[in-house]
């Protein structure tokens, strides 16, 4: 069926852009809004031109720029001059220096970059500014995925905002309350009885009978150039200075691929003078990606056990492009229990000050351990990015909180409470 | 009991701040940081020299200034020079222009600014980070609260990320999933068997023994100071050109009074040159101040028959600054059902991308019922603040937003899922 897109053609075309390039077999296609996956199914890469790039980006023009958000960066973006940033206010999250964490861990630095504050509570959100910019130049009206989590969430509501219709996908097992905001976004959502995998199939489908635009990481190649932006912001608000190491939590693939993305893009471009070394943290119950690297041998399923759902994905989409991530920053990989991450939500909450859910705090229960198995050097700058907010899911916060103290109203009360949980008040 | 704050005295006394005031009797105190209630029982307001400040802030000065948060206006809070700002990042909310809500609504201008992406999920964060600052100048290493809501996250995580301990008292038929995020923020939560003048009473007496720094609006002066920021920002967004109308939700009345003490302070050193009306937005269940400004009489106590739980305040201890806010400003009163507010969530969702939670949407649901009553001119500039976000309270979203299309994995069942509703897909 053919595609509703209205791509206007050559006279658009995007000035520090080259090609699309199939990380499998290095085939190029041309960079059009509505570009998919290769013909041989490898997932394509967007190229720069990083000559065209260094001539109309500086570091000192970067630095009196008013936009603060990921739309800052518009001449590492795959977008046309002319596309207007969608309205939501996604990214330039806080990158909060921990220093009472970073003692508790034994590393000399350690910054935390909330992710959890972008407008729909998540770092998908870039992928899906992108995704309505795109859109836009496309013609489209409409955009559509198959999701359960954060990337429903976040097409839906930054297509609300940008007026553009969307149609989501989900399983039916999907939890009331992410279908509710998907429906308070005004997404048409379409509850498909059956797996994901029946769920996907049918949004395939669709898409390609109506021809809506497709916000798919596992097919569309800019949304990765999106998520990049995380690792943009990181490095300008750590002043250009490279830190040593950078945890971040890993499922499908696309987002470490997009943060390794635009560190290259700023070591390209001159902007900083060495990469830092990608730490990759899996669930020990749903780890593909990590077993690859750790065992040298391809990535094959796994099955999905952990209670860190937006990570909980035993058949990678995005595989490709993150073992190369992983191993050209010679990269770490490590394991988290769902113990060990619900200690991280706890560590990170009591000590910084930031609520992440518990895929998005996964980065900081593996980097808690490596440090702990005297894998990070004392004298390291570690950032660890925290994906999505905790409100996203406070049911597990529920079960590994413990329990408040509970008395009756009395002074006395409260003093022995105190006294028994050898509380020293002051 | 002594208080254990180390206010050092009147070297660090603040330049830009004469005293406080009581707004029912007048009398005057010093403006100490652990500053309380007047003897007679009355809040204190906090009294500037304008004089002094028009002298030290222009907005050219304030237009280079780097820092994105509540803390870029210092010249109008009352902190000591020195003094550090708390190290989460609060304020600097988006203000989305929102045309088509606009255009449904039938006024000229509608601006939404969504102060649910502060770091804990609502606006309650600038009362805290301003708590934070001022148990800081006081010496104190322990903050403390009794709340079930918003204000309990927010001193939580703001303190925990400034290194200082809380403690905070709920009554125990306080939700579970707050109470775990209290904990996950490391306070000490003490779920007291009573009602919720049984849990103030005793965090009341326990603070008044170890002299804890007091966070609680209806005592503290500065906390009304730290929410004020909102309309300092609204003004500067939208390029010091003054709205017809804010509106905003109301429930204790010090969110109401904190924006007009901003606005105010913008007139008085002449940033604007006029000041909007605010739009004072009640539950029906659940409205003693519109109650008191619509029949001319004095506010008294009213039962609590709303979902909106942030704004169920049925005894709001802020009453006098409130009123008088609404009174001066020539404001407009309205309540709503809960329908309406449940309405409003799923309007700001589906046109503006912008998830709140339904005392958060209540300003919205107000204007938008003051409009269909003609209300409001068609020519009218206006600002919704939403005060917090929908991932706080995702149930009554689940009860609201109806159920999705469920139909099994196939094409001919999706055209005809989409026939029998009317949608037409193209």
């Amino acid at each position: 069926m053919p595609c509703s897109c209205q791509w206007k053609g050559k006279e658009d075309k995007m000035k520090n852009v080259k090609y699309g390039k199939c990380v499998r077999c290095g085939k190029t296609y041309e960079a059009v809004p509505n570009l998919t996956n290769c013909s041989c199914g490898g997932i394509l890469d967007i190229v720069y031109d990083y000559d065209y790039i260094k001539e109309s980006l500086t570091k000192e023009k970067l630095s009196k720029r008013e936009e603060r958000s990921m739309w800052r960066y518009r001449e590492l973006l795959p977008v046309e001059e002319k596309t207007p940033a969608p309205p939501l206010r996604v990214g330039w999250s806080p990158l909060y220096e921990a220093p009472r964490l970073a003692g508790e861990l034994g590393i000399a630095k350690l910054y935390v970059k909330d992710d959890g504050l972008n407008p729909t509570a998540s770092l998908k959100d870039r992928a899906s500014s992108m995704a309505v910019a795109k859109a836009g130049e496309a013609g489209a009206k409409v955009i559509a995925c198959s999701s359960t989590g954060n990337a429903a969430s976040s097409l839906a509501g930054n297509a609300a905002a940008a007026g553009l219709s969307t149609y989501i996908f989900v399983p039916s097992r999907a939890p009331k309350g992410k279908v509710a905001q998907l429906m308070t976004f005004g997404a048409t959502v379409v509850s498909v009885q059956g797996s994901y995998e029946d769920t996907f199939e049918l949004s395939k489908q669709a898409i390609d009978k109506w021809g809506w635009y497709n916000r798919n990481a596992a097919i569309n190649p800019y949304l990765s150039e999106g998520k990049k932006t995380v690792g943009l912001e990181i490095m300008e608000q750590l002043g250009w200075k490279v830190p040593d190491y950078i945890a971040i939590s890993v499922g499908d693939g696309c987002t470490i691929a997009g943060l390794w993305k635009g560190l290259k893009d700023l070591y390209a471009i001159g902007f900083i003078d060495r990469l830092p070394r990608l730490i990759s943290a899996q669930a020990s119950g749903c780890c593909p990606l990590n077993r690859a690297i750790e065992t040298g041998e391809d990535w094959y399923p796994m099955e999905e056990n952990t209670l860190a759902d937006s990570i909980a994905v035993g058949v990678p989409r995005n595989a490709d492009k993150a073992l190369m991530a992983i191993r050209e920053s010679n990269g770490l990989t490590v394991n988290v229990s769902d113990e060990e991450i619900m200690a991280a939500q706890k560590l990170l909450g009591s000590s910084c000050g930031v609520f992440g859910e518990p895929a998005g705090v996964t980065g900081t229960a593996g980097l808690k351990k490596l440090c702990e198995q005297g894998k990070i050097p004392a004298d390291a700058t570690v950032v660890s990015v925290v994906t999505g907010n905790g409100l996203k899911d406070v049911e597990n916060a529920i079960r590994s909180c413990g329990e408040p103290i509970s008395i009756p109203g009395d002074m006395d009360r409260l003093m022995q409470a105190f006294a028994e949980r050898g509380i020293a008040v002051s």
